[in-house]
């Protein structure tokens, strides 16, 4: 590299509502093109959680849950509706800590968050208002980008990796910050070990949790606006191009030395 | 808003090795307009721990160092230099966890971090290629902040807001991400409680951690160029002009579930 550097990120406006069964790469398309982005090769298109867990239907009324005995003591502790805890602990691998308004557990899908990453979410239509929605994260966020690549690669001609990102608070500091939850053909670990540092003497030790930083960026301008800018575009970074999945992210529990 | 929002982060390349005594706001002045960036009101500079910690003469030859009893007990547990221990130990609060390679603390400017973020670092000129130099973060990564944004002023005429950033590993995933230690001029935990979502019919319950999203941006480019960039100047990001300080995303002991 001899010039500067530039990352350009543009959170397009006008993405509709999404509703389950919606075309999403298609709405994701037009939202794009409408703001004057045309997809290229080695664009990287960040999209939030909530709005693929909507067109993959993924949404339950608690008014079908019923919770069992220790769903309903955990709610006492965590003093939540008890139903919403049932959808929880059938997300989750283990309940970590939980305190009153949060259970934290280690999620089917391996990542540490709050809540099995369930929210009473927006719910567009009739149901609109109706506070018994809640959303899942999808069943297979790493799939669900797969797809996303594959349809925007059809639809544009152009390679771009996806990332599916949720916001998840942390360990040790305040504030939620974005993070991977489904990646394609993106480096979301960059391994730096062995490679000489700016005085040729010394060996790097860093991985890089490089689609975590790209999740916090887009996560950014996604909180940007009250209406919500759910996609985020990016062009201008360099990557290997890769295909591991999300879970390079994830740190064992064996190795782990917080859980 | 009505439009795309865009946000743009510019690393640009010419960033000279620091050396202590620098003047940086100068350098890094030089450097924004070598790379054609005229710096405006809003705009945010972000800039790596490490020229700071240069700049302000923070490094310290091992050679000087005589470990006590403490530090050689942890040395031998963490199979490191028992006089980078005593530094580690002289700079942090309490120790969290140890294990082979990582002392991970609370560093005494309140965040969890290993090895108390001190680094066998790149030291230009005569020292270079000497493995005893190692590199402590600022002395007051705030007031480093605060002074930069201060110059920055003078030489430029714009309020620019400043963040200095380390990476940083975390509980529960793989991979260093960037994380705001020093702030001036910008919101790094935005609190969105009370605020209606996009419904209007529900509170949201969020803090977001948005100095700590900004500085993962701004680190995926850093880590771009082997010969280092590590400062990256961000336009386009709209936030709400504040004077905390970067403690405001630091968890206390107290709150914290996994410490």
């Amino acid at each position: 590299m001899t010039g500067a550097a530039t990352v350009t990120l543009t959170a397009p406006p006008g993405m509709p509502l999404v509703r389950p069964g919606d075309d999403l790469a298609a709405l994701i398309s037009t939202a794009l093109v409408a703001a004057g982005v045309s997809l290229q090769d080695g664009d990287i298109v960040v999209v939030g959680q909530k709005i693929v867990s909507k067109a993959e239907g993924r949404l339950r009324n608690l008014a079908d849950v019923h919770p069992g005995e220790a769903a309903r003591r955990l709610a006492r502790e965590a003093e939540k509706d008890p139903r919403l805890v049932e959808l929880i602990l059938a997300e989750s691998r283990r309940v970590l800590r939980t305190r009153p308004g949060a259970i934290i557990v280690e999620h089917r899908l391996g990542f540490v968050c709050a809540n099995a990453g369930i929210d009473h979410s927006n719910v567009a239509g009739e149901a609109a208002g109706d506070e018994s929605w809640v959303l899942l994260l999808p069943e297979d966020p790493d799939g669900s980008a797969r797809r996303l690549r594959d349809q925007l690669q059809r639809m544009t001609g152009a390679r771009a990796a996806v990332l599916v990102i949720d916001s998840h608070g942390r360990a040790f500091r305040r504030g939620t910050v974005g993070v991977v939850i489904g990646a394609a053909g993106f480096p979301c670990l960059l391994d730096l070990r062995g490679e000489e540092d700016l005085f040729g003497y010394r060996l790097r030790v860093t991985e890089v949790g490089l689609g975590d930083e790209l999740a916090a960026a887009a996560s950014m301008l996604m909180g940007q606006s009250a209406e919500g800018r759910p996609v985020v575009h990016v062009r201008g970074l360099l990557y290997p191009e890769r295909d591991e999945s999300s879970s390079e992210l994830l740190r064992s529990a064996e190795e782990d030395l917080f859980r």
